[in-house]
């Protein structure tokens, strides 16, 4: 298997962890997004969306959406499930992934930062406080969750990783890289820590990816 | 089966398709956002995060995340998959939905509209700028994969509905009541047309609902 990466994506960070927590030994190719690598004739000949992460199980064409890549990845390797049996706590967890993947992390992608600053010549600061606002809320409303939901246990989903502790951890890793405060957030932070301390999460680490700033 | 939603939720739609399409009978309880309904303790008793869709399946906790309710539906109700049975396929037609779920809708729900007109003071025109934008780059994302990729067929993943062509619908009707031109997406168009004369389609369109404007 091979991926097209990048070292800053939360998405790329997720489906890393997915193959390390499945044992699938893959290859990843990290482009360089802030010059624009992924709009380059060579990269728009494997992916024509010029986005990443773009995944090859063999032969093309490539998958896309972490999480339909994860999906992909539990539908051929069900051992190491990473989500539960249950449907209704397959939902949850699901939903919880959700919270990150669909509610959060597309608000503060580079092309929407660079919309605001560009087109709607918003200053830097502006769009930093766009970003973590979005952050924020992503944040608070999981907080919530993992407190009053009764299905929350070592992990987001009961106590076997699940992806919406991947997406929860690939969140958590932006508030460092963007600044937002986490004091409100304990219960995410707890579930973080705890994987971010297992090998599988700790080698797909985006600042332990070529290219990451020392 | 119950689900607590809205005419104008595009996620909510998506829902109502997928329980049509799959003969489940449910019953909608329908929430005036405009009127902050949503928010009202009656409603937190229900939903603690104040969101639509909030769906039941007998007892609580409720279930939300439009794909996640989706895929709840699949588990639980497989025939009249709404899924392709190989992975490759699924996972297509996962990443299909998932730019509209995951890329392009949260682009465009109330709470970022109203976060960029009464926090960030933008003028109503500059944020439907901001929505229009999302909406055609959603759409044209659509459209060059729907065109370029072999997986396209009388739907966007084959010959058979898939959560692609709810969440593909759902951007759909969007356009209409946010003024993006479609002109230049022609196969989304012809796909979402070809939905939308159908009676699951129909029968869930947002203006066909109790609320919605005459």
């Amino acid at each position: 298997m091979k991926m097209y990466g990048n070292w800053r994506s939360a998405a790329a960070f997720r489906v890393r962890v997915a193959l390390n927590l499945k044992g699938i030994p893959y290859e990843e190719v990290f482009l360089d997004l802030d010059a624009g690598e992924q709009f380059k004739p060579d990269f728009l000949a494997i992916n024509p969306q010029g986005a990443v992460p773009a995944f090859f199980d063999g032969d093309g064409p490539p998958l896309i959406q972490s999480l339909a890549i994860l999906d992909y990845l539990e539908d051929i390797h069900p051992a190491t499930p990473l989500l539960p049996s249950q449907p209704r706590e397959r939902a949850r967890a699901r939903s919880l992934a959700q919270v990150v993947a669909c509610d959060t992390h597309p608000l503060y992608v580079p092309r929407v930062r660079n919309f605001l600053m560009e087109t709607y010549d918003l200053p830097r600061e502006r769009m930093l406080g766009f970003v973590r606002h979005w952050m924020a809320t992503g944040l608070k409303t999981l907080e919530t969750r993992l407190t009053q939901e009764p299905g929350t246990g070592r992990y987001a989903q009961g106590d076997a990783v699940s992806h919406a502790d991947l997406c929860l951890v690939s969140l958590w890793v932006g508030t460092g890289i963007f600044g937002v405060d986490t004091a409100p957030f304990p219960t995410v932070r707890r579930i973080a820590e705890d994987c971010l301390a297992q090998d599988a999460f700790a080698r797909a680490h985006p600042l332990r990816q070529p290219g990451a700033p020392a």
